[in-house]
């Protein structure tokens, strides 16, 4: 999805909500658990509630992984049910990965090629590894790289805000460094939400970049400030919320309840917009 | 795999030699090409030729994950096979993970869990997210985390040798932290060939540890240099090589191949230890 597309479906949705499908099948209700493609169904049920009210999912790899194959498969059975949807969405492997350059080649034809089993619009890449590591993910059309800048979690500190020679914390000098290996159109960046008054910071850096900014709710980071620092003339933001969406409710009823809570935050997003 | 047994097989079999299992189906000889389970026959072949050389061997987890779901699948059998020979040999997936606390460990459960698919005995890890990125990987009795601190590729340069204020480069600001996280017997770290002279620096930090060092042969490195700078009084090290040697013939003798380069490194290993 290029990034035109992307601000148009933010417009007509009127919504910049990205769905974290961190699917955990103790966390599912009961009456999915144990069951064939479990995890699959109880995602076609979030995604059936949601879709009208978000622009993007964002599965985390990690939920898939420690399942196992099976829970590949059932991470490729939900992609193939999004694309078979005929209502646009963007879709980011939240995979944080990174290698040197022939083998980061290898990680985005596994999310990103058309032709291959999961044809995400986006994955999410360390920056540890630097410049060779990052440019295999943008050379795909219409597919994007999503850079760890600043994380919502606590290990944050331990390097990103550590600050170089020059007093620049290192998220920052990722920014700035990142600028030439892609461009608007093709790299987007992870700015926590529990770090928003960051997101100004941010903003001189990469005033017109599209920023991913998870950690709102379960994690405490706050919708109204991420907003204030961080929207720009094209929105630029996509949110994500994960846990306070899917496990809204773990009865019968957790689709409605996801459905219920995605709407509370696209209202709040329809009224920002 | 505990370090003292660790420490016994390298003795035993007078090698610190890895086998990086980087198999690429393109480069595979062309009578398994297209063939049902090649990878993995290519795999098991390669671990015949090669399982008395070495003490380690490291699929590099894009290449599987390049072919989908049935590369995966291709892993697990060569997984399985490993574990179903007799002998022991230390496994490494080298899959560069890392995300916030409740997810690392479920990359941590997908990598190292003896009940898993898969049962490695270490997993590398990306270091940019901090602690509570790192610390889910450390948890498994006799398993391991594999930290980036210097890779072997041009990026590096990025930001792994980027100073910090008081003049320390950022990969030694890693090892220094993640003394805090782990200790020698279930933390290890990534230190490429081709920086061979910084060796003496990493031990200087950390002394009795081992160092997985990738890039000898087809990236530049000199098995030399990395033994001069990074053997300690317990050997301390897994060098790794990949190209070198799986694909050191296409044709039918490639195993044959693979165990003439192998071994190889292996005399010289023999003569330095």
């Amino acid at each position: 999805m290029t990034r035109q597309d992307l601000i148009a479906l933010i417009r007509e949705r009127r919504s910049f909500l990205c769905v974290g499908l961190d699917t955990d099948p103790a966390k599912m209700p009961a009456h999915l658990q144990g069951e064939r493609d479990g995890v699959f169904r109880f995602n076609r049920a979030i995604v059936d509630a949601t879709i009208d009210l978000c622009v993007a999912y964002k599965p985390n790899i990690a939920f898939y992984e420690a399942l196992g194959l099976e829970g590949l498969r059932q991470l490729k059975l939900t992609m193939d049910y999004i694309h078979s949807l005929k209502k646009p969405v963007f879709t980011i492997a939240d995979a944080k990965r990174g290698d040197i350059g022939n083998t980061s080649e290898r990680y985005a034809r596994a999310f990103l090629d058309p032709k291959g089993d999961f044809n995400f619009d986006a994955i999410t890449v360390a920056p540890y590894m630097g410049a060779d590591s990052v440019q295999p993910f943008t050379v795909y059309d219409g597919k994007w790289v999503i850079l760890l800048a600043l994380t919502s979690n606590k290990g944050a500190f331990d390097f990103q805000l550590s600050e170089g020679r020059e007093g620049t914390p290192l998220y920052q000098r990722v920014l700035q460094t990142s600028k030439q290996w892609g461009n608007e159109d093709n790299m987007m960046y992870v700015v926590g939400a529990t770090k928003a008054d960051m997101l100004a910071d941010v903003r001189r850096i990469v005033p017109g970049s599209f920023l991913l900014v998870p950690g709102v709710g379960a994690q405490g980071g706050s919708l109204e400030e991420v907003c204030r620092y961080g929207l720009n003339g094209d929105c630029g933001l996509l949110v994500n919320s994960s846990r306070g969406i899917i496990y809204a409710s773990n009865e019968m009823d957790f689709a409605e309840a996801a459905a219920r809570e995605a709407q509370k935050l696209q209202q709040q997003m329809a009224a920002v917009l």
